[in-house]
């Protein structure tokens, strides 16, 4: 048996649960897990906010631990291996997405936490393609964040071939925002922290950014006109995107992976007159997530994170659910 | 003296106007021009649509004709050389979008028709820069809006990588379209022409699509699902962008070369899936104008034209207005 915390109905809170997973596939590893994070993603599908939740409902998609068992057929890891597993727990390998290495574009992608069970668990399975090992150096109870919120926000850095000599703005600083400005302080770029909240300009500049522009200042924002290469918008929130259209350099690029809750409105003028892209990516693909942690593992960048015990499970969800995370929650067992 | 027609007010007729253009600067080249193309953007100039256009107003941005005179320091063509000359006349040289060969995105670029005379005459003048020679094998009598319909639609073929194995869509089969559609089967793309007007398919099928699609026909957008790389939209109109976004596959984009009136909307939750982009292009460079030149000379590529004598200008503007012109129209001396 696996002894999980399930919600047993749309905004429940999390209770003890046990299930019998059966008999291992033959691609299949169990994890046993260690840590797991706490991500945005598990609070909306808790809430059923996206329609696609099913209960009862065990969160948890940024899973660190060690191989349990391995199927018949699993040949890239071992019993007893650190790994991490995160949004995605299963593609269907043939399909084009998947033979060209986009595996996270794979239309039919088993998602960890939707129609089946997530991390928040003793133990945890997925198929072995998208279980990554841990590199050495790499600190196993701070990086569980990274297999979904980090992949988020380093996947497109790689998908768009932003440059070491490119300016790059990051709007908002947050569970998301915190690890890019990391990435892409390493990554060798000119980083701009975007916030609405003037009070966390120490702290962007600490993690990587070194210019804050404070976005509710309208002069400020114009200030900064046709000065960006990429732009990385990770809020929630429905801004005014043509002042971030403006904002970018010719060829530049506005990219969202952080879901607005309406539509984004732009003008097609400046978008024309500037050979300017606006774009948007999911998660990234298994081989961009081990680059990612070969990269995290040499520059020493780590999520800022709170730790809780799994037994204070539902004490972590309402300390996110209240916006207090800095940045980013670990359980652990 | 120079022989041109000229707008005196905004939306007036053309009339005979004359004007002493001074001495030939070092850089620039007169043009005898034989032929001019007609424009969709001299009719919002001379209309005063963008709030730039300056009285008397010369339209006329899609030339073809030969060298007149060269300034001292003009190396590149030489007098009695057939050349065109598009929308823009000259740009800075130095700035880093010239130097590293996107003269197109100059931000100081001075376009032919915005504040000095263009082509609508019987010399124009322009820097060297801009001026592209007529490569063997070319009708001049046609070729005309390549210079500004035909690279507008080239130049994101170009910029954005578009591939002979990509599946591409042609919103709008007009002015622009219709380039568009050759350019890209000669390209040796899987092309769609998408139409509100069923009547256009055969030409379509005929200008290079393989495919049509009403674009009024929301079953039929819907069975395109998933299936473009690239849609490139030469509209003015303003259309449901989000049936555009999903008719592409995962990593595709979605082009505007035609301004639309109102703002370009979206959600979030497709673009960032399937990892999508939206985008937007002016006309291009002058090398990818030459390019464009050779690629349509080796492929036997013009635009179906109309012909009007220069004398009957005003005739071309209202055929043009009333959305008659099939598809460019070519003034002739």
């Amino acid at each position: 048996m696996i002894h999980a915390y399930a919600a047993k109905t749309a905004g429940g809170l999390l209770e003890p649960f046990e299930y019998d997973p059966g008999a291992l596939k033959d691609e299949e590893v169990e994890i046993n897990v260690e840590y797991c994070g706490v991500c945005h993603s598990d609070l909306s599908m808790l809430k059923n906010d996206w329609g696609i939740s099913q209960y009862p409902l065990i969160p948890g998609h940024e899973v660190v631990g060690t191989i349990a068992a391995v199927g018949d057929r699993v040949t890239t890891v071992k019993i007893g291996q650190r790994v991490g597993l995160g949004w995605f727990s299963h593609s269907c390998m043939h399909c084009e997405w998947c033979m060209s290495g986009n595996h996270n574009l794979c239309l039919t992608a088993e998602k960890t936490i939707v129609g089946r069970y997530g991390g928040f668990a003793d133990k945890v399975r997925a198929h072995e393609e998208w279980v990554t090992p841990l590199p050495e150096g790499i600190n196993p109870a701070k990086v569980g964040p990274l297999f979904c919120g980090g992949i988020t926000v380093f996947n497109p850095i790689v998908q768009f071939d932003v440059k070491p000599t490119d300016k790059v703005g990051v709007i908002g600083i947050g569970g998301l925002g915190h690890m890019a400005l990391r990435f892409l302080q390493a990554w060798g770029c000119d980083v701009t922290a975007f916030s609405t909240n003037p009070d966390k300009e120490s702290e962007a500049r600490e993690l990587g950014a070194t210019h804050f522009v404070n976005s509710r200042d309208t002069k400020a924002i114009e200030a900064v006109t046709n000065s960006f290469d990429f732009i990385l918008s990770t809020v929630n929130a429905d801004l005014d995107w043509g002042i971030y259209i403006n904002a970018l350099r010719p060829k530049g690029r506005l990219h969202f992976v952080g879901v607005v809750p309406n539509a984004i409105q732009m003008g097609a003028f400046p978008i024309i007159l500037g050979q300017k892209s606006l774009s948007g990516s999911p998660l990234g693909s298994p081989t961009t997530t081990a680059k990612m942690l070969d990269f995290a593992a040499r520059h020493g960048i780590e999520p800022v994170t709170e730790t809780f015990d799994f037994s204070q499970v539902n004490e972590a969800i309402a300390h996110l659910e209240a916006g207090k995370a800095r940045y980013r929650i670990v359980l652990q067992h």
